[in-house]
């Protein structure tokens, strides 16, 4: 019944590991259907080499169990809470890439540095603020997603898809779980050289104008990147 | 006879290398057998493209062999130092990975700077004080058990299950070979993030709230990461 | 009619991938044929897992479709640019490869360090200077040809066959489209090395004569680096 | 009538490739046979990928070609004057490798900071001093040879068979061409870490205890690291 999204999650979840964002077991990806009412998510804690698309487990919105034999990754009240608060939200991403969680253990944003950035988000990733005792040790995995939720609003959460959860790690989201993958892959590009950008020289920007003209080519209305659609491959 | 031993502290080896941790013959495996007394250990100084699981050596606990054609692994008394200061050790791992190395030669401890940490190491990651003159020339690795056991105490050794040597490199263990292994991994991607955390934030810290959360839900009592045991894959 | 040149095109941009320069889509190389007029350069935004020879789109010097059904890239008109400002430039490479990148990004040359930048690079790799609001809003892809060629002269422009673009990115060249990826592979080398060279040294030069030493043996009238032609491979 | 030290020359420079430490043709391993009075070397500027054994290059000690159709690496030079210097030297390498090509370029010797570089070199790796331009002007690549000889004595060669070439890169050598490409490999790791740990902790040393314990305990006259000879695999 739920094969189709099984398989995109699936797919999903190796495409972090084909990239190399993965280590052990730590990550997950999943995807909502919002007419159905239902996501799809990794199980917890298994391992990348036995995974198979069948292990993907299906929840509804208040995380009670639809589809699997397994149990859901032990972050699925985080995505839950970014899907109940952000209607565009199609996927959602997590891992502990090495660049991103040096920002999120540094407490740090990383801001619009050049147009690799630019391409992808309209401005800084933000770091979110440190969670507090009560937000930690009651529904820990569901304040995460408040805790997120409170550094963008309806119209930047697409603009900026990806946010550094404070002494934690990147989430990353999209239209659906490969798009949510493919803005992790590019966050932990941009983590990187950011980081040696600003060791570097400290005070280096990038101009609003290039930030406004890259973005905006890409992602805005009179768009010219790529292929147009039934162009594209 | 130790066939069922040999092949896991085989393997267990092998994974250091498939994981990148090991250059040229540096690093070391083993696991104890408690019933029998014995230590199964990597052979010293073969390669790792040659070796095959009939090579592990197999030796009691003052490291007299019991079988096995090769010499065992030159820090074997090292092993055998900590198994038995330690009962709850059940398998030790030894590499010069880069980054454990790197905090090893700087004499810095590994701070708890985020969940990736916390999820594994209940605590920083230590490293030892200096050796003397007369520890160096006098049963050197033994000694460099001698040190290490030290830094813990019969409660704290499973909950931190790793330790740098002061000029050297990464010790860690668990309950088998296997998972001293994972808990090298995890070390060495604590401590590539931990060293650019520092310095580009050299006052961060991970709240006290946020590592006890993150270590008991993944080994405390009422752990609930992963599958429950019957589920698991 | 153009599937030699279409090939040669192909096979460079693969390279780049192959050389780990690309992530995602991220990049092009393009050759140039003068005496048809025309250019050579990947299409947009396609992955390189899917990509064919026969995908590479054919233009004139004025960006005019000649050969191909899909979009060229665009960054097609820069190249085209630095086509019509240099006569000798028979190949082009843009990447978003970490270590040149984070130069641009710091806004900050490549100064020559050592004999790996002299074997390639007759000077500083320079970093241009920053757009201009009216540059980005107006023909941006032209005129990022048109900055880049404000750091070269007619003589300079293949003995530095590379650059950085301000807040972007590097572009090299070559005699064609090989040469130009080759150069690619050259300058992230060589910027890594320069990043941590000028971390640890920060007043560290080389000196003009091993500069002009090493330039010359590859490159001037009396080199004897590799082999003769006819022997070599 | 070469082919055995052809075969193992040309393995071992292509084992230098296949540890990641050559960019594009950058780099190049030799073997002397001191009997026969001829030296066997990579060819120059040859790809790694198309080389074969039949095309390394045979010459006498004064620089003879005495067997191979290619022109021997523009290095031989230099090889040359260590291998007339030294008696004992049985094989060289040199690379661009980026670690050790950094501290040579930071004009910095690599210190001992641990026991992976006690393991095999006792004492600092040292950086000659800059070539003046006579030097470089007249026989650079003997000089070359000059100039790293006059950092070690007959005693000290073998005991640190590597140096940095100021504002260039490393030589390694050993008792074969092998042991020079292991001794590349090691002074690799040993460079990535010292930088790291420099940075991190500048005072950091290892004590002349450690140093004197490891280098023995491998190369020493009771040396007890790996296997007796017969039963070494």
């Amino acid at each position: 019944m739920f094969e189709d999204i099984k398989e995109r999650v699936y797919r999903a979840n190796m495409a972090l590991a084909e990239n190399k964002l993965i280590t052990l077991t730590w990550g997950n990806v999943s995807e909502i259907d919002r007419e159905k009412g239902i996501v799809c998510i990794k199980p917890s804690g298994v391992s990348y080499e036995t995974m198979k698309a069948e292990d993907m487990v299906v929840i509804d919105l208040e995380g009670n169990k639809v589809d699997g034999d397994l149990n859901p990754s032990s972050d699925t009240p985080t995505h839950l809470e970014l899907y109940r608060r952000f209607e565009k939200i199609g996927g959602i991403a997590h891992t502990h890439s090495r660049w991103a969680t040096i920002f999120a253990q540094a407490h740090r944003s990383i801001p619009v540095l050049g147009t690799t950035h630019a391409d992808a988000f309209y401005g800084a990733v933000p770091c979110t603020e440190e969670m507090t005792e009560e937000e930690i040790f009651t529904e820990y995995e569901k304040n995460t997603g408040v805790v997120i939720a409170r550094e963008f609003t309806d119209e930047t959460v697409m603009q900026i898809p990806g946010v550094l959860v404070h002494s934690h790690g990147p989430f990353t989201w999209g239209k659906n779980a490969s798009e949510s993958v493919q803005n992790s892959i590019i966050l932990e590009e941009v983590a990187m050289m950011a980081w040696h950008t600003m060791t570097m020289s400290p005070d280096a920007v990038c101009s609003q104008y290039l930030l406004d003209k890259h973005y905006l080519r890409k992602h805005g209305k009179g768009a010219y990147y790529g292929q147009k659609k039934g162009e594209e491959k």
